[in-house]
């Protein structure tokens, strides 16, 4: 018992200064797989390890991992984790409780339907449920699901019978989509994309144009996936236009808002979702925007009833439901079983933030995103290559003297991998269309002015190097 | 900072506290739902809440929780985290990283090839590949997806085709086999359940006939799900037995063992496992049996290329994996995008606990069960339900002088009713057939033999009560 106490005293010492750490030397080692998995040979003895030799471990651990929380992380839609959500999963781990009832899991349980109300409220549904599920791939399956009882009750006994059913999702939309309507068997060949305009938004009138198609070849249109945030470009889908086209037709519409959901807090951006009230169901991740540490991730829907039959079952579970109070046993609203309190974390967040906070931080990473842009249109040879609407930033450098597109992609895709092996900075490289571009991400708030400013330095100067180097 | 700092410094403390107290006065306290509502009603304040009433916040979460780590609760397959896995827990919050690409996550990936290395290794397959899931559930679903693409590969592009699969399960499995089942949109219907012997363990000989019925009405027997320590009795179905059968027929073979993979551990309780080796794919929870906090969850194949399959995605992922070392990219084999580092808690264990810790923490449990099992034998009024193969101990009262089996019920609701309101245990009840049971599980080593004395005294308190009553 003692050793353990002293172990704990230890580690939360070296984690306490990992934490508080300012101006880290690298954001992240440049080493490679085999060299790194020599330094962890170990990982399963077959006898215990002292504390010191765990300690020693945890100490390489923290050197070789990747700073996420340094001002340098632009690269994920995710970074720099308050305090108090840290804090939180410290108290989710020593308490260690599953959420699927009530018994188990009592105050989780209350704090957990109260957050959710909170964000019902903020969507502007007259009613509602949700969850918290293992990431925002669950939280689209979830919707795909929903959305396939609704329009074909059956299935959940029948199968799908011989039916062809369609799903509707933009171009631009992320992959865990396809991965969820792979899930439920619907099959790719019955994705059907839909175009988008040059910001990357779908295009209503090219929705309804094949939903008809669709019902004209007898096929079965069950849902349409708007994005709230693309991944690379951040952009919206106009959910209004696309709302009106799901009623038209009575299609399910399920909005992800794994990125974008943030938005609801800042009357600056709240207008990004004009009609989200309109929406099925939805996807919000607050481990992207809201700084929480992954996972905490939610799923919420305007129709209860959806998701309780969804994951409904007529095996016997007495071991788990015990009839009294099982109206307040969460279990029965998810696709898990055993889930862990990741309310907890939000809900501290939640309580050192306030509404106001997270506002504030959605307006603070906006306003950085804003200041990147500038910098990029006035730079002679970097080029914006879609405009902003959230704080994803798309550029790439373009030399004048070269028109060549495989050229300039390698000069690109050169130009990320130096800058990421300097060790200063994480930036997401991405296509789009056939395009190399950069994408640097404003997700968190140790990220500043300054910052932004050395990225574009930085960016120099490897520039001026590659372009010596080929001369 | 500064005040991040002290937060740090007073939650860290308060947490320390809960986790190195003893004897603690009640492990559940017995508060209904609305006054606990009551308790937290600022959940979500507008304005942030001074540290001090954060910490206030915290203290009463603590009072309120259940305190799973203590020796009182029985009533899961999980419990009593070990030190260094809850440290794990902070490490991996605090260096918040997403297991999706090797550049994001450098150290963990090495890590979590190395150990699933080691439990595939453990299994006795000569070559496999796995990865870490958001719990058992997601692990079966896995496994039937895995299945349905070697049996029908077309599905992924086609969708089912109108074709009826068939997935054969225990009477006594686990209900998230049905939810996976009805995700991938088989339709429960078309769920054949096996029978089970009068200990609980799948007939392979039902098996069989019912695989011939399938085949015979031009249906598609496409998976059968074994159980490696069922939910309620813990027993093992005969997986050699069942191996044949699935070879016979040319069917995938899912094990869930999500309870009972850790047998492999101890020699004592291998045997259990006899014809592992021959399934083709593993659901295995470390966060059930090994003590570590929710959520720990494996999923292993025996045919890394059909994990890969029903991964891999069509659309653009460019943002994600960047061309170089993307061979050791996890994301492309796991359902998840972002992803949290699961492993690093495992890893921390098992170096703490080496491989022959956790075959003690098997045999030390196995070694209370029996115990317990011994006592419930020898009592006058207490009857054993189930042999007992595992940690899993199915009991009831039964007063001699009554015969009516709904009243032997209700008054053995009444017990555990009493029994949680009391505090100082928390037992799970099930229903065997229409027999309604106590189910304690010995799954941590704060459990000793003389909490289990404790048990049966309190027991006969509570019958001794309820018996003067009802006179």
């Amino acid at each position: 018992m003692k050793e353990d106490e002293e172990l704990f005293d230890d580690v939360v010492k070296l984690i306490r200064e990992h934490i508080f750490e300012q101006n880290v030397e690298k954001i992240r080692h440049n080493i490679e797989y085999d060299k790194l998995k020599k330094e962890f040979e170990f990982a399963t003895p077959s006898t215990p390890i002292s504390n010191d030799l765990i300690i020693k471990n945890i100490e390489k651990y923290l050197n070789y991992s990747v700073k996420t929380n340094q001002p340098g992380f632009l690269q994920s839609l995710w970074g720099g984790s308050h305090i108090s959500a840290i804090l939180g999963e410290l108290l989710i781990a020593s308490t260690n409780t599953s959420m699927y009832t009530f018994d188990t899991a009592p105050v989780a349980t209350v704090i957990e339907k109260s957050i959710i109300s909170k964000m019902i409220e903020m969507i502007g549904w007259e009613e509602g449920e949700g969850t918290f599920t293992s990431g925002g791939s669950n939280g689209n399956l979830l919707g795909l699901m929903c959305a396939r009882n609704y329009t074909f009750p059956e299935y959940s006994t029948k199968g799908n019978m011989g039916k062809q059913f369609q799903i509707f999702i933009s171009k631009e939309s992320h992959y865990s989509i396809e991965t969820a309507a792979k899930i439920i068997g619907i099959g790719t060949e019955n994705i059907i994309e839909i175009n988008c305009d040059k910001d990357g938004k779908m295009q209503p009138q090219h929705l309804e144009k094949q939903i008809l198609e669709s019902l004209n070849s007898s096929k079965i249109p069950f849902c349409v996936v708007a994005t709230a945030g693309t991944t690379v470009r951040g952009c919206f889908d106009p959910i209004d236009e696309i709302a009106d086209v799901c009623e038209k037709y009575d299609i399910w519409f399920h909005l992800d808002a794994a990125w974008g959901g943030a938005a609801l807090f800042s009357k600056e951006t709240r207008g990004l979702l004009q009609g989200i009230n309109r929406t099925n169901s939805i996807c919000w991740d607050p481990h992207k925007f809201m700084g929480l540490p992954l996972i905490c991730s939610t799923f919420l829907i305007n129709n209860p009833e959806q998701l309780e039959v969804v994951s409904s079952c007529v095996k016997n579970r007495s071991y788990l439901f015990h009839g009294e109070d099982t109206n307040f046993d969460l279990g029965k609203i998810s696709l898990a079983c055993g889930r862990r309190a990741d309310v907890i974390k939000l809900w501290l967040s939640w309580l050192s933030m306030g509404t106001e906070g997270w506002a504030k931080r959605v307006e603070y990473c906006i306003e950085l995103a804003k200041y990147l842009e500038n910098l990029i249109i006035q730079h002679p040879f970097l080029e914006l290559m879609s405009s902003r609407e959230f704080t994803n930033i798309c550029f790439r450098w373009k030399p004048e003297e070269i028109n060549d597109l495989t050229e300039i992609n390698n000069l690109n895709i050169n130009l990320r991998q130096k800058l990421i092996s300097n060790g200063n900075f994480m930036v997401s490289s991405a296509q789009l269309n056939d395009i190399q571009i950069l994408r640097p991400v404003i997700a968190h708030p140790t990220i500043e002015k300054t910052t932004l400013d050395s990225l574009i330095i930085e960016i120099e100067n490897i520039i001026e190097k590659l372009t010596k180097t080929s001369n």
